[in-house]
């Protein structure tokens, strides 16, 4: 299908690519067009002038930008052009309410949405083997699978509108989780005097093996906090998850409280564009 | 070698087996008596009466109980016949200080002790591909290693007497956050209306991807708590990591205090004996 990519960050730009290699990326555009500009070069893609010109020559159109707001005004720009039974995946991590909007909004026009954001970050992203949690109608997802498997690798269909993006709130949910249990344990070892080098090779094979630590461990050790993950998104991501914890359920959510305050103390601190792993700085510091 | 082991709990006897397989099985000693003598029956094994007849015809003693105290009385049992040059390697999850104090009990003796703490859950015992961490003498370590790769897949010298304990505990105190981690998500997932099992195998794939989420995510969303790991064993393990922490740095370790508590709440309502995944029922009562 010929695609466009809306959207060319740290995500979206190896996905594009990775869609240019599969033989599907047919247009571009990026709010920073000197960015999209380098791509269309080394593609031979159509740079589109604006998302109106993009929408109205695709079959399919992949969105991935950071927030609730640019999802909604991205998807009005599309219903401007977008013809039936064209299918809209974004792959944006925004809440449910954002996707069942989009997919309102698109249906009046008789094309298709899909939530499908993806986790497996930048590494993931640039090999193609993304995982990717859908919301949507099931025969839409059929028809985009084979287009979609240039930018992952498990695709995992979840249910109506909306589904995707709950199911990416537990993923965030979950990698608060486990950055507060590598950067703690990481801090403590180092405060005992180990070789903590060693200490990741270890952990690692062992029962506490996990993508955080395998990924990260080592960097954040060397003071690298290059992203990756931006802090201040994951922490955005968070409002979302609490927000949804006290919409549905009232549930305590102690791990997404406390990752939300570290966070907030990091990003007064000015490392709100570092990774995530950042929160290694704080437990060296407590 | 010819290797004896005593203590065959839920992690030392399949360790034993897997020395059996690998043609290192000597001896065997356990305090419940008749699992030592279903074991001795089927592998051929010498079904030791004491620890000291077993220390007095092994060249090499794997120990693996539960307590520092159970430790300490093993080893002064094993000094008072053990030979010259034999080596212990406790593989129990203790103290570095009660790894310190056995090396030195039988450093008496001309003997040898290894702290050999393993990683990888019953699955890796039962498969031989644990993650062992060892302090002590290099030498030893090197004289040890080709026994030792039958029951681990990854064997790494940390540092002196201790460091093998140490490491371990930084590897309960990840451990713990993790549980943390994966237990209060999955019970965010459940109670947005979420398929969790196939929730399951979307997040495994991603950068959340971990071995707990792998190997208890799905049991413990099925109401499924046998062990694996007792609960009331990593409390005790969590216990050992807190004193260390305050004894080296006074660093804040929320997870770990977070976790003593919840693990307290369980096991006073009569679940310390399930797998720490226990912790799932915690999660969605709050």
């Amino acid at each position: 299908m010929k695609t466009g990519v809306i959207g060319l960050g740290a995500m979206g730009m190896p996905m594009a690519l990775n869609l240019h290699r599969a033989g599907h990326l047919y247009s571009i555009w990026n709010r920073t067009r000197s960015k999209a500009e380098t791509v269309a070069r080394e593609t031979g893609c159509l740079l589109a002038d604006t998302i109106k010109q993009l929408a109205g020559a695709c079959e399919m159109i992949i969105t991935c930008v950071s927030r609730d707001t640019d999802v909604l005004e991205i998807i009005n720009a599309i219903a401007t052009s977008i013809k039936p039974d064209t299918i809209v995946v974004d792959t944006s991590t925004v809440s449910a309410d954002t996707a069942k909007k989009a997919a309102a909004r698109l249906s009046a026009k008789g094309a298709c949405f899909l939530d499908g954001p993806v986790s497996g970050g930048v590494e993931g992203a640039s090999k193609g083997t993304l995982a990717m949690m859908i919301g949507g109608e099931e025969p839409v997802l059929e028809r985009a699978r084979s287009t979609l498997t240039a930018i992952a690798a498990n695709i995992v269909y979840m249910g109506p509108a909306g589904s995707g993006q709950a199911t990416k709130a537990v993923n965030q949910h979950m990698a608060a989780g486990i950055n507060q249990a590598v950067t703690e344990a990481l801090a403590f070892g180092k405060s005992l005097g180990l070789d903590m080098n060693k200490v990741v090779d270890v952990i690692s094979s062992g029962a506490c093996s996990n993508w955080f630590l395998q990924h990260r461990g080592k960097s954040m050790l060397a003071g690298n906090y290059e992203p990756g993950f931006k802090l201040s998104l994951h922490h955005k991501d968070l409002e979302i998850v609490k927000s949804m914890g006290n919409n549905s359920t009232g549930m305590a959510l102690p791990m997404v409280e406390m990752t939300l305050i570290h966070y907030q103390q990091l990003m007064e601190e000015g490392f709100g564009d570092e990774d995530i792993s950042a929160l290694f700085r704080l437990k060296q510091g407590t």
